[in-house]
């Protein structure tokens, strides 16, 4: 079938790891799709089947595999890009559309579409309660594309405005002291004893939760399979037998 | 079945609107349920069947149902409590755990769990492109539960960390003044033209997605059927013959 009728391209989000989380639109657009794209582990959660073809590439080659895409679907295939969690936050989607503005001006009247998923910093948060249950931001803790500074300045803002706070990409072995800064940014700018949540391998058969008073957190705490979450000021701990529930409640204070 | 074995909540969310966006984990919450509990309209989205006893109620009542479902799990039912969107996203997730930190110290044993769905902003952003695709916070405009003072205060911090933005109840018919407030505090803080982007009923039939530049937003475009985006100062529209695609690029020069 492939090559025939018109192409698309479409991005999806298939979630942080459990199949549970996969949405049944994107399980639709994985069934009627010609060729995978996408890193290595997001396209061995994809079931082989006659007529589909994996394309699966390594880290960092966001750019190449956003071009080798849309150059598929521009020869008639039918593409799905995935990316883990949801492909709007720090994955896959601006990666495809950095390309398309770009690249072939042919490209931009492709069928381009992105489709929701379940994001890690939601999934980890729905795991312990609900510690964004109120205002909150998404951080990327890497430097890889922006300047440490950019990211020390948004702490320090995100601080002071008592938002809770997401932080993907907390730590790895090319930045290990990344992580280190960022805790000592936050535990200047907080000043007090609100928990530092550690979800490691969030959704999956392994998930981890470690809740941590902010003082008491070490920088070996995350890594790459780690989304790290704060509460904000408000955010409370209902302690019980069981593992404790975390939650930022809806109203503040007048 | 109900009354029989333990109970349990398990507060879930069942996406913007369109049923292809919930997860399967959570339509098998439902298919195990005794009992919904729920605003009207996400309650109305569950099909009737033998066993399961439908608990629609108002809006603004929201600690009244979360004690009604502790007092049901309680007592032996399986109890779902339906949220739009996400639970932990401005919704059920924490006001369920107010009631339990307030309530009687016996609900703290019983099986709470919160599942993951697609949010309303995540949904927004998919349908545009990718306007969420760097670093972004999300902030409840009513201010029925927090000062105006600190909406005010986050919207301009926000902006001065350069942060993409989700905006979530930006207008009403009992704040008809907020969103004119909180548009003046965003075109005095962020002083240029990214667009703002307007999400009404969205994943729905009759979604409509309108991106504005800033300066010219007028704030009768939202209303509580719509959520906002804003763009980072770093946010690109790529204008073609279909709909324009919006993204914030994943890089930051140095």
């Amino acid at each position: 079938m492939s090559g025939q009728g018109p192409g698309w391209v479409t991005i999806v989000g298939i979630g942080p790891g459990n199949d549970a989380l996969v949405t049944p639109e994107v399980t639709s657009a994985i069934e009627d799709a010609t060729d995978i794209v996408g890193y290595i582990p997001y396209v061995e959660r994809i079931a082989a089947r006659d007529g589909l073809t994996l394309h699966p590439s390594d880290n960092r080659v966001e750019i190449d595999r956003s071009r080798h895409a849309l150059e598929m679907a521009a020869a008639g295939k039918r593409v799905v890009v995935v990316s883990s969690g949801d492909p709007g936050v720090f994955a896959m989607a601006a990666a495809v559309l950095e390309a398309v503005e770009h690249g072939d001006t042919a490209w931009r009247d492709l069928d381009i579409r992105v489709l929701p998923g379940i994001t890690a910093m939601l999934a980890a948060s729905a795991a312990c309660g609900a510690p964004l249950g109120h205002d909150f931001c998404a951080i990327n803790l890497s430097d890889n594309m922006k300047p440490w500074a950019l990211i020390e300045k948004r702490l320090r803002l995100a601080a002071e405005a008592d938002f809770a706070m997401a932080f993907y990409n907390p730590r790895s072995k090319s930045r290990p002291e990344g992580f280190a800064k960022a805790l000592k940014a936050l535990q200047e700018a907080c000043g007090d004893d609100r928990p530092m949540i550690f979800a490691r391998n969030v959704s999956r058969p392994d998930q981890t939760i470690k809740i941590v008073p902010l003082t008491k957190v070490t920088e070996e705490m995350a890594d790459m399979r780690t989304v790290v979450l704060l509460g904000s000021s408000q955010t409370r701990i209902i302690e019980r037998d069981g593992a404790p529930l975390v939650y930022t409640p809806r109203s503040v204070a007048g």
